[in-house]
């Protein structure tokens, strides 16, 4: 199966959402997502925290000074934003009206709380949310200290906010089990070109409609 | 793509309802979708009116007296009905409950009446619901000509109908356009294994996060 892009004319873009513990393989499965479809825009969130070593501006995160954070927030110009570990953190508005107005979709890695408020927003009928749970609290921990780069600390802190995250499982249009990679992805290969095809996603099927009542009345 | 049914354990069958104005391929798309998957249950609708020739009782439709349609009526024992056409058809409830018991989805060759009842009755959140559009008028109108089997009254009242039913096009979840079989198949099939996929269909997750909130709980 391959990405159905060229084939849906005039197409309402989607706000793809995928959340998940970390750890749980959501950054793996957006990176394949966006190499499946190189028309799909990924949401670059932004960010109150220090860069990490590696961590580029405007590609891993927007970095911002919280004033202009917060100066944003006040002028509507965040989707969604929330408050974590003493950082704030948001999606930037702009680039995401700008990219479902052409028809492509956009892609969201964020958080539950973040989530809620998109699929709350005006935007709430364009959304498509996924939840990606790990197989079991055992590998996701495995995964986390494998990265070698937290304190036991930091850890035991970041097991309490996956518990958090999965909590929420239960709001999501979908969810996958990430037991093995390719499986997980073919379902959410099919889950984004299904959803592509919803009705909402589709605003040239109302011209189609209305051809079809002008012939119709010219017959009768 | 296969059918995605084996791999999915402990499912919540789903209620699949196709509707279009007749002769847009509904019948045979509903045909090319049981053939895809056998575990899928096709709901055989009952009707008062009397048997064409070459239907058979129990395949094509159960053929009820008005009486009796209606005591099961009066029983809650259809799942929609509707009087068309100086005739009563209706969904029977019990072979609808049986299958969709053991996991099976259940496809429903009904029209918008039929369609919005089940939809708003207590199985709606286990419904896709799936409209067919014809790619012209013309082409509609040449297909129920080529049956042969009606006059020119009929026909122009089956026009009548098919644009009732077309002008209800606004309330399904999905909308194609059948102007090739193939493709029209494809992406009905894509929307079948997505909608499976859906966390309402898979009560089995339920299971999944006890085990990772008790796994959490004894790392804590």
């Amino acid at each position: 199966m391959t990405a159905m892009t060229d084939t849906l004319p005039n197409r309402r873009g989607l706000l793809i959402i995928l959340s998940s513990p970390s750890g749980a393989g959501k950054s793996t499965l957006s990176r394949r997502l966006l190499d499946w479809d190189p028309s799909l825009r990924f949401s670059v969130s932004a960010t109150t925290r220090a860069p990490r070593p590696g961590e580029v501006d405007g590609q891993h995160y927007h970095f911002l000074a919280e004033e202009e954070f917060k100066r944003t927030v006040n002028d509507q110009g965040m989707l969604e934003h929330a408050h974590v570990f003493g950082h704030f953190y948001g999606s930037p508005r702009a680039p995401v009206e700008a990219a479902i107005g052409q028809g492509r979709d956009v892609l969201f890695d964020i958080d539950w709380q973040g989530a809620q408020q998109i699929v709350n927003s005006a935007l709430g009928p364009h959304t498509l949310s996924v939840f990606i749970l790990p197989p079991s609290i055992a590998e996701l921990r495995r995964r986390l200290v494998g990265r070698g780069q937290d304190s036991p600390d930091v850890i035991a802190k970041r097991m309490q906010k996956s518990w958090d995250e999965i909590s929420h499982w239960g709001s999501y249009d979908y969810v996958l089990v990430n037991d093995d990679l390719d499986a997980a992805f073919d379902r959410l290969k099919t889950i984004v070109s299904a959803t592509r095809l919803r009705r909402l996603q589709q605003p040239w099927l109302v011209d189609h409609v209305r051809s079809l009542q002008s012939e119709f009345e010219e017959l009768a």
